[in-house]
């Protein structure tokens, strides 16, 4: 029997996400997001949530267009760092030792020291509270070659992104491959309803 | 120098949740959604996108409700088949051997397996593109108690949840934890701007 606990966001795990924004005055920030997730294979599209206090919020909205930065595992420092400082007061980059690199396809920028970055041109705005949440087309992605496999695809085992869990408030790493998709479920559905 | 790889759906890690409904004949059933999340604190809601195609479109459509159930990492292989198979064709929680539960709060139902889930009434729909947006306000959660802690939240060690691998299309487990949101960082920011 389960337990009512209350409406609460607690749907895990969440990604740790760097989100990449020019202000008005064209300074270069990061924000830290985990209300976020990939909302469309195509266009392929990532929706990220902020509240519309934050300073990336102002910015996105003037330039139309954000950077998703994935960080490593060994960026979790800075990544918490991020997420509690705000680029109205402090340059996030200079206080990381971080480089911002204009991205080519997108009115944004990136850290060059995040291994993995998605290029997002602001696509939709859906106010829903508290958050607001901004839906972004990925025109391209941008990748250090030593986090890519032998067929160019980011290897999630060298991005070794980050985990947040929304429930105790911690960062965790990803663990154990568990299998592989249509192949890991395989031997269901041969039951009472005689196959796939 | 990072190397451009496309605009692709790599951002990660992914949710590997699992989205309940009522079809139009009162049917209930499963689908496993990785592009999902999160998406605004107040009032809590989770965000989850699905093809025109799927049976679950529908479903949500008709009751205006679902439920996300979190799988734990020994679910992994249920996962696999719930995300292969389709509810127009087959009964999954009677091939998973899982027991449909009414939801108390929304008109869907949920696995009682499940350690985790979220009731969720429609709030929006964002059509994208292949993959509609549908924004659930989370009415209420329900969890088993094994996988509380002592303050009576979801501890991610107990529930396990899976994380999705959209490069190289993989189910993971959740890693090490790495530190607490708000302390991790706390070392940055007192260099050259002179402290938060």
């Amino acid at each position: 029997m389960k337990r009512s606990i209350g409406a609460r966001t607690l749907a895990m795990p969440a990604p740790v996400w760097l989100v990449g924004t020019y202000d008005r005055d064209g300074r270069s920030n990061l924000m830290t997001a985990s209300w976020a997730g990939i909302c469309c294979s195509q266009p392929p599209c990532v929706a990220v949530s902020l509240r519309q206090a934050t300073h990336s919020f102002a910015a996105i909205q003037a330039r139309r267009a954000f950077t998703i930065g994935v960080p490593s595992q060994a960026q979790a420092r800075e990544a918490d760092f991020i997420g509690t400082a705000s680029g109205a007061q402090v340059d996030k980059f200079a206080a990381c030792a971080w480089t911002p690199v204009p991205s080519q396809a997108v009115d944004a920028p990136y850290a060059a020291e995040v291994p993995l970055v998605l290029e997002c041109r602001l696509l939709h705005t859906l106010e829903i509270g508290l958050h607001t949440q901004f839906v972004g087309e990925i025109v391209d992605v941008k990748a250090d070659p030593a986090v890519l496999d032998a067929e160019g695809r980011p290897d999630i085992r060298k991005v070794q992104p980050l985990a947040w869990d929304p429930a105790g408030q911690g960062y965790f790493g990803i663990g154990s491959p568990l299998g592989k998709a249509h192949d890991l479920g395989r031997d269901f559905g041969a039951g009472p309803q005689g196959g796939r």
